[in-house]
């Protein structure tokens, strides 16, 4: 029976500022990717949600970003691949200190916004980070988005990998994600949205933008915690992939 | 045979800012303290410190810090307790990510400037400390000013701790150092400095401001990384201390 | 016929952070505080409060803060007073620079949070804010909590002073606000708050917790913008007011 | 006659961490470019070169950069014109309160970095960094690579500009900079240093690595303050104008 984990970015509040419904989007997801200072979050940020994950049974991963506040992390910088390795490197260790003070474990990390993005085609930026990750902890889970150049460096570095896949957005013929600056990058019928991601959970495939079938792997499915409709969207997917017998566990399950 | 360890506090570059002769003090100190990136510090410039200490084969430390690189967390701030532990999860964790990935063991754990004299006096924010590097590792040893509030909560939160003393400074009756706005802070003269520092090492005593003997336990020595005449001073006080047959060696293994 | 002010803090919000209601509550309020980029908002906050402020007839004053994005500017930090003239001037100026740009002219400047504090208490960081303010524009209107080292410092430099009042604080018997960490410190019932604030208006005098009528001085009304209730509560004071045939208006207005 | 003005980066020091010998090349140049704090420099640096470069008569310019402290401003990112139109009023009115509070005026606006470079190219950047200067002050001097994009936006808007070239960096057939990652990208030779400057002042002409003679606009030299030699390398380039009968001064008197 296929099985398929549920993600969603906390920790993203900052200081007096709130961001996101995270405790309540904790019932309805298997990992959390919980940022880490750069992009977002602040230490208080970060012990709260680690906490509130535990709690839940949630699989915690770290999600490192850019060093913008500012641009959310959204902000494409060119760096070096040293400068990748080791804002990683600071990102993962800072979260893993919360985890361990916590008493609990990490179980993978993903890289946010622009980096993401960056580590998606960039080959040198996505080995870097890859590397940076194994040599924390190489039981790390690398996310990356499916078929791209981060799932490839991570398993070449050794890794454990998750493709991850998106119920929002369209895709391409090459597998990419249609760019938000462009038409039709956006899925906003729901009933759309669940027949996308049971069809990529169960078949392997998406119908792209140009009208074909690709293939796809889906490990991983990014649900948003923002927004007034995050939560009944999340317990709509939850119940298309129940209703079509995939099973929604932490990733770190179905990996093994 | 009475054993001391030496440590200087290193990783105060940042960004394209240098700062301290890193790699030349290593070769005379047992205990480096690596800033985290909060009052000095990055990513980069800790990652290579780490890889230098680990080469050299001294003890590393995270050296946490207020949140003030402007002030390089020398200007007290009035946190919570909750936010003191929070940072120096925070800071100790990114540090750890660093020594991790390079091979190493994080050894001990020193607060930095404003933080460390808060925590010298404030027992609330003592013990918050405390507890951070205690629910991060209990294995790590807390370094504090000699009989401040910080060695006595390391010691009730379980923690293995160490007594820092002061080879250029003066003492107050009570065990506090002379606060630097005052006249005699400051011990100018070599000679000064290696006496004091010999005769707490080998006696538990120092001669107070105010005339009198009082005791003092003395576990490590402070030796400053910067300035034009920090290596040869370090050179002094340890031909000084060897002189008198006492041991430099790293606190992990004095204190086992 | 007496007159008085009400000012607002505003431009709070940072990068993808909101925080308050802006646009709403500066139909209520006469002069807007802007935060500064310090403690909260950033560069594209300022210019579109600005351009806001200046299409609403809002009076526009700065709101430095302390360098705390985390904390929001309300942790005391231990600066020097040259800290203090430096950072009131450096955001001072680029508030400046929105206001320029957009055509308009900076009525005042009110100090934000813990500096705010500081500033009501410290002569010395009181007179290092004053004339930081006079330096860049002997024109401009210093804002303080009422009778306070500020608004005296701000006097003795050749500024116009504003006292501020609130609306939602009790008063002690030497004028200082009740701290937030006692009880009683808030004012919840709002007819209370608005006879409060009437009375300061009317008749200098407020009646402080230990029962006596303490003179008081009140050129503007702190109202704030957060919060579910703000709106509601700004027009409740702003009826209360003019049925007590206070006018309510620009403290540039009534300071002529 | 012909003159020339010679600028120099300066305040960018930053907190604890010194950089440059800002007092000793004041001495040498005509304009100085002062860091407004997002790349480098701090409120109370800004402050002192203010006021050094008042002392000394030298002819003021803001230095707005990119919001990266740790790459140094050197760091492309992608930004919206909105953005830089925002960050460059706040960095110009940040420098302009220091300005103001020391008695002296503005003269020019050159950006730093990755955001010198991105305007030189890139039109739309470059229309938003004159709009912002324009706005603030349009008496103000935009000082941009010579025949840049910048330089053209500049004019279009209706600003006076400034072509900058250098002395130590080589240039391609179409008057842009051959990048630093390049081979024969700097000019070592003292000597070919002050004859290409001499040349551009006098004659127009640069002879580019592939050998022929093109056309450049020279307004102003670009001289290092950082690095051993900046002292002796500014002296010589000025012993080279001198001779050569050039008139070293000050922008915004060759301008009018």
């Amino acid at each position: 029976m296929k099985t398929i984990d549920l993600n969603c970015d906390l920790g993203e509040s900052f200081g007096t500022y709130q961001k996101g419904r995270d405790e309540e989007i904790l019932d309805y997801v298997t990992s959390a990717n919980i940022a880490c200072g750069f992009h977002a979050g602040d230490p208080s940020v970060m012990r709260k949600t680690v906490k509130l994950a535990l709690e839940k049974g949630v699989g915690i991963g770290a999600h490192p970003g850019l060093p913008d506040l500012i641009g959310f992390g959204r902000r494409p910088m060119q760096i070096s691949p040293d400068e990748a390795y080791d804002m990683v490197i600071y990102q993962v260790g800072a979260l893993y200190g919360f985890i361990k003070s916590e008493g609990g474990a990490m179980q993978h990390v993903k890289p946010h916004g622009a980096l993401y993005n960056m580590a998606a085609k960039d080959e040198v930026i996505a080995k870097a980070i890859a590397e940076a990750v194994y040599k924390v902890n190489p039981e790390l889970i690398l996310f990356g988005l499916s078929g791209s150049q981060l799932v490839k460096a991570g398993r070449q570095t050794g890794l454990k990998t998750a493709n991850e896949v998106f119920s929002d957005r369209t895709y391409q013929q090459d597998g990419s994600l249609t760019p938000r600056t462009e038409e039709n990058a956006l899925i906003v019928e729901e009933e759309q949205s669940v027949s996308q991601v049971v069809r990529m959970a169960k078949e392997g495939k998406v119908n792209c933008l140009q009208g074909m079938d690709i293939p796809i792997e889906a490990d991983t499915i990014c649900i948003h915690g923002d927004g007034a409709h995050a939560l009944e969207f999340a317990q709509t997917i939850r119940a298309g992939l129940t209703e079509s017998e995939i099973t929604i566990e932490r990733i770190e399950k179905s990996l093994k």
